[in-house]
């Protein structure tokens, strides 16, 4: 494509995700040409700044995408199932932070360091994962090129972020009671744990279940062992996830701590004697993962325990969105 | 003992877990003849009241336990240190929530449910287990006996009442800044996730380290195998507990249901597709444990998932510490 004069929409402009890829659009450096603000008729009319510029929302529509060449999706599957085909077909490469096409065995679903060179020549809708298996997977793969993963146990901790704008401002509501003063909520976010919508019978909910099959799909590992425990928590800047991993070869963390130095995606803080670790607080408005508490598990053969966190609504949505895009560019 | 005449002390009367040994003492109608609260010399002077009767704090003295039968303390460490010896020797049994004695091999260290009855003829220091321990050791215990532990591997989600009261008037205090605005402190714990202090050169937390030799200790398996990752949140009301269990025997979540059913120190909320689980904000001033999600953890041989919940500051310390002392008037 020429670099210079690429046509983007940004379809769910309005919201949490949908803000911060014109953000990241910008602090990239990405070679917009034009830009589209998509939304629903109730959005039509919001101004956004790109650039120094002012945007004006349009409605998203059959024919918004004619000139459009990578549309970027955040508006929810809904959204995703109906107009991403129609940008397809109008030529578009479609960038889909929605659940809608993840698990479409003919749609790719790309975290750039992990797989991103299966997509060299490929023109659609591309899928990007769920917040949490992004940040999980920029980690766990070099560890499986290295060692070979035999087992992956997480349990995470996710920031209400991950509820877009309305979960934010659930939260904010119920802490204006103090603690002690969200009794009266059902199922109150504030000072609590709560776990995502589940509708499987054995248990598991949606965030679980994508977090499993996104690894073992991302990783090309289709029955890669994943046992995911999702929490969602009172907490913002990003998500951590406490990890047990099992792998082939032995690991120590030692040989962890190398294989991730010197890259830039990935910035290890793990001095926890001077209270040096890295934190969801500390994520915020940052595109690395951060890895922490590298410790050997040495209640499993080749055991290691990781901490990661990173920005959910960057490089677990926004940021990730637009490093697939520039997988088109380069 | 004589049930209607016994003399109780607490020893840190006026803090978090002190106040609530006193709550405890009067719900459960323990036959307190005469109390008495003591506490450091700053103290000295606050009233409390107690079965309607009010109660001056008296200051900690070597000479304070002359006619106590039974000393409750929960004065940190270095008190428990000093002063715990001097009430055993002036013929006190001790039911200590400190640290300090309970890795101690001639000090019992109980969970009334899970080992009260190994210290049937014993008269000294009992050791309180840390909170996070308490919770998982009612819900593991009948798992073990009934299919046989290999392997536990737990993340928790613990309240920031478990750094007492000044960890509770420093979430306040960063709440009043707002999400966001938490950034210039350094280690916030409003929106954010921290760990406990960490002296350990492999990387563990004090409170993880607890964890695993508590486990073993009162389990009386020395060699099981535990993973312990602790996280502090900006949550109240208790403490939750991510587990994936690794059994000798085969384990289905039916049969677990069916080993807790009739239990009143266990509930059982497992309904998650009409959203009913256990949360930590619903445990606040309750003293079972609370367990859900259980689920069927096909990563394993003979794996499962536990979500345990309970208010740390009663099942997980003056609730616990009352229970130990009624084991002494039954």
């Amino acid at each position: 494509m020429n670099k210079m004069n690429l046509s983007i929409a940004i379809v769910g402009a309005t919201g949490l995700v949908g803000r911060t890829m014109l953000t990241v659009l910008e602090e990239r450096n990405f070679p917009v040409g034009r830009l589209k603000l998509l939304a629903s008729a109730t959005s039509v009319g919001i101004k956004a700044e790109f650039c120094g510029k002012e945007y004006m929302v349009e409605e998203l529509r059959e024919d918004s995408f004619a000139d459009v060449d990578i549309a970027l999706f955040s508006a929810g599957k809904t959204v995703s199932l109906k107009y991403a085909p129609i940008a397809e077909k109008a030529g578009c490469i479609v960038i889909d932070n929605s659940s809608a096409w993840r698990t479409d065995p003919t749609k790719p679903l790309i975290v750039p360091e992990v797989n991103g060179e299966t997509i060299k020549d490929y023109k659609g809708i591309i899928a990007n994962p769920n917040c949490s298996t992004i940040q999980m997977l920029v980690a766990l793969k070099p560890i499986h090129d290295a060692f070979g993963l035999k087992r992956v146990i997480v349990s995470t901790y996710q920031s209400i972020t991950g509820a877009g704008q309305k979960g934010i401002d659930k939260l904010n509501r119920e802490l204006e009671q103090g603690i002690g003063g969200v009794a009266a909520e059902e199922l109150p976010i504030a000072f609590n744990t709560l776990f995502h919508d589940i509708s499987d019978p054995a248990g598991f909910s949606e965030e679980e279940i994508k977090m499993q099959n996104e690894t073992r799909k991302i990783l090309n590992l289709p029955n890669l062992p994943v046992a995911v425990t999702c929490v969602r928590l009172p907490i913002v800047g990003g998500h951590g996830e406490s990890l047990n991993i099992e792998t082939e070869k032995p690991i120590t963390p030692q040989a962890v701590r190398e294989l991730f130095s010197g890259r830039d995606d990935i910035i290890v803080i793990d001095d926890p004697m001077n209270q040096k670790y890295p934190t969801v607080a500390a994520c915020a408005g940052q595109d690395p993962v951060y890895i922490g508490r590298i410790r050997q598990d040495d209640t499993a053969e080749n055991g290691l325990y990781l901490w990661i966190c990173a920005d959910n609504v960057r490089k677990g949505a926004a940021t990730n969105a637009v490093q697939i895009a520039e997988l088109f560019v380069d």
